[in-house]
């Protein structure tokens, strides 16, 4: 078999959309992040990506400068029944050689259709037509076969464009034919934070920054409520000495950033609290106002949250206060519903009410009404509740009203994670 | 000025995004998406879109292609102050032009840092060149000017790569420069329905495909839960007859889809309800199980809804079922807590403990675990209490846990909606 340059692949890859559907604003393409993501894992990385729409003329441009630029190219689309199907005949085109019929995948299509009780339409024949010299990618999700075709200088991989086809196709191909482009052996960590923003997290760890090999990469990325440290570890190969250094790197940005840890193996907030609680064989209630109910849908996006969640009183009107958790009337006419004191009373009658061995409440302003200059948009009170009292927070978020919501579920459960933490180290 | 030829801008438009984090999985390029929406609005598209890294021969090759394949070529991205932003000298080498200091962009950039507090830093230089013959783009949102450069056969637009910096400036230009390059004006309605597949969607309107004009698109874009209907009338001119056409067609497949059609004027489900609640000044409350508090967190994701949205109760477990909205113990021993019995007892104690008008209530097994062969995982018990009386529907939803829930909030929203229905005709 013909064997492009194993070098010239490994730094010239480049993926090519076929779909005038991804140039308009509804579709967005995913597939190459996919693609990136896998490629990544044998240490290679894409040097272009380009999207191209369904014209026959068009693709065989786009197919030509990716043949003058790049040497591995991923092509994906364009493989179905419909006349607006082009790719087969225009990367034959491009790398000029005939396409061939291949009675077997006309076969398989008509079986495909008759498991399902249905019969397969004349036009799906276009898609039994596969250029000279390439091998067939079975496609288990579709009717469209893959193709992969090396020539001397380029190795072609044409693909179909439904993620739900394309995505196990290519973690199939990476697990066996390009696993022997591989370039490096990747060791990945993720240490996500919550609690601190992206600058105090790069400058309480810019002491490891010097420490890095140069093989090793730390990226920050930060969302409302949380910044991530990734941690990358290029390498010819994985041995013991590397893995050393990987993890004494990792441990100490953990160490250096204590408490703001909740998690290292990808887990979400609600996930860590999740298990902890049950774990500890402990449950939780929630009093819900300005959250709304986020707060108790976050945490039953869990499956087996039924374990320990027993309940989240969304109480947005002040009589529900009263009726459902005992806040007294009083107390909201004197202190505001959004208070600290109000808040505590809630977390109280939360777990009071419940049975709850722990409460959370949230009481804020979550706009863009309902501000003033004492109580601006984005305050907003949290209150846990737990055999040990009742500890309240004052917190002042920024950003629009689902941004507010969503960062003080963020802060509430990482209370909740803190306290669960005492609990854990009393053992 | 030189002018290029609008018939050839017109059909050969190009996107170049700048970034090598754009070629990895953590990054989608959105910018090309705000863009091509903007465009479609002066009745232009992409005919490509392309990524590429921050190395300049990699840029300078990319700017090259698009210049040899379209007309209007924007290209975002790498014009920061750091050592990656190599666009400008890749464009200019590109376009075999030099690049030309302008100190009135230094006395912008420091009255914009002075303005912070802060002080220019020396490597913000760099962002003062600009390519000769270029009218320089003015960024209201940042520090890096954008560039209009017109040459005998192209039309380069350079823009910074932030979306708060790119999206604004991209406006900006369609209303002004751009508006010349109109090819058409475009008329859309968005159909937004609930409650019925695709292919019934679909089916239901055949008829209206055989009377579309040539110039109106119509498609339609399913996702869980919801079926929209897009019409897209591009014309040389609007005038009296085409928008007659244009709703006329509007019109009837909002006929023929009745019931199902929640939305003509991009509002979601929770806008609609909310709008039809404070408009009418009725209230509701929600009893939660299997939705979690997600039911409560959309109504309230609604600016203003606290002028309708009493309170949800999220009884997880069986105990705050009875405890909160009285349902007896004995119904959940004898029917089962996802029953349509506890269904209608938790609709109609959540109505009368909060005191709403309607009261909407949830049961069902959301997955993954939990399901049996007379009790699957996707089976949905909904309840609706108003005045009238108390409904309840059986519903059999697809999907993973995430999917099951927000799935059976639009349900629940739409029999909400379709209940202030029939208050509303009455009056």
């Amino acid at each position: 078999m013909k064997q492009v340059d194993l070098n010239q692949v490994k730094e010239n890859i480049e993926y090519l959309a076929i779909g005038s559907e991804l140039l308009t604003s509804a579709y967005p393409e995913t597939n190459s992040l996919f693609l990136a993501e896998k490629l990544d894992n044998l240490g290679l990385r894409l040097r272009y990506k380009s999207v191209v729409s369904d014209s026959l003329e068009d693709i065989v441009r786009a197919v030509k400068v990716a043949l003058n630029r790049s040497r591995l190219i991923f092509i994906s689309g364009g493989l179905g029944p419909t006349e607006d199907d082009r790719t087969r005949e225009a990367v034959a085109q491009a790398v000029k050689k005939p396409l061939i019929f291949y009675p077997e995948i006309i076969k398989k299509i008509e079986d495909r259709f008759a498991w399902r009780g249905a019969k397969m339409t004349p036009s799906n024949r276009q898609q039994a037509y596969i250029i000279q010299g390439a091998e067939i990618l079975d496609n288990p999700n579709g009717t469209a076969p893959g193709m992969w075709l090396e020539t001397s200088k380029h190795l072609l991989v044409l693909l179909p464009g439904p993620p739900a086809e394309f995505n196990p196709m290519v973690e199939k191909l990476m697990a066996d034919r390009l696993e022997l482009y591989r370039n490096k052996y990747v060791l990945k960590a993720v240490i996500k934070t919550t609690g601190a923003g992206e600058s105090w997290v790069e400058d309480r760890i810019k002491s490891v920054y010097r420490l890095l090999p140069e093989d090793l990469e730390l990226t920050t990325l930060a969302s409302p409520g949380e910044v991530q440290i990734r941690l990358t570890l290029r390498v010819k190969e994985t041995n013991r000495e590397n893995e050393r250094i990987f993890n004494k790197i990792k441990n100490r940005i953990i160490n250096l950033l204590g408490d703001k840890v909740f998690s290292t193996d990808g887990e979400n907030l609600e996930e860590v609290i999740g298990h902890k609680l049950a774990a500890l064989g402990q449950t939780v209630a929630c009093a819900e106002s300005c959250t709304g109910g986020l707060l108790a849908d976050r945490i039953t996006a869990v499956p087996g949250s039924s374990n320990y969640f027993l309940a989240s009183l969304v109480t947005y009107s002040n009589r529900a206060k009263t009726r459902f958790l005992g806040v007294p009337t009083r107390l909201i006419r004197e202190k505001g519903a959004v208070s600290r004191e109000v808040a505590e009373s809630m977390a109280a009658g939360a777990r009071k009410k419940t049975g709850a061995t722990l409460a959370l409440a949230t009481t804020g302003i979550a706009g863009p009404g309902g501000g003033s200059a004492r109580k601006p948009v984005g305050l907003v009170y949290i209150g846990l509740a737990s055999p040990d009292g009742i500890i309240v927070t004052e917190n002042y978020f920024q950003g629009g009203r689902g941004q507010i919501k969503f960062q003080t579920t963020q802060k509430a459960l990482d209370m909740l994670r803190l306290k669960l933490k005492e609990y854990q180290s009393l053992d």
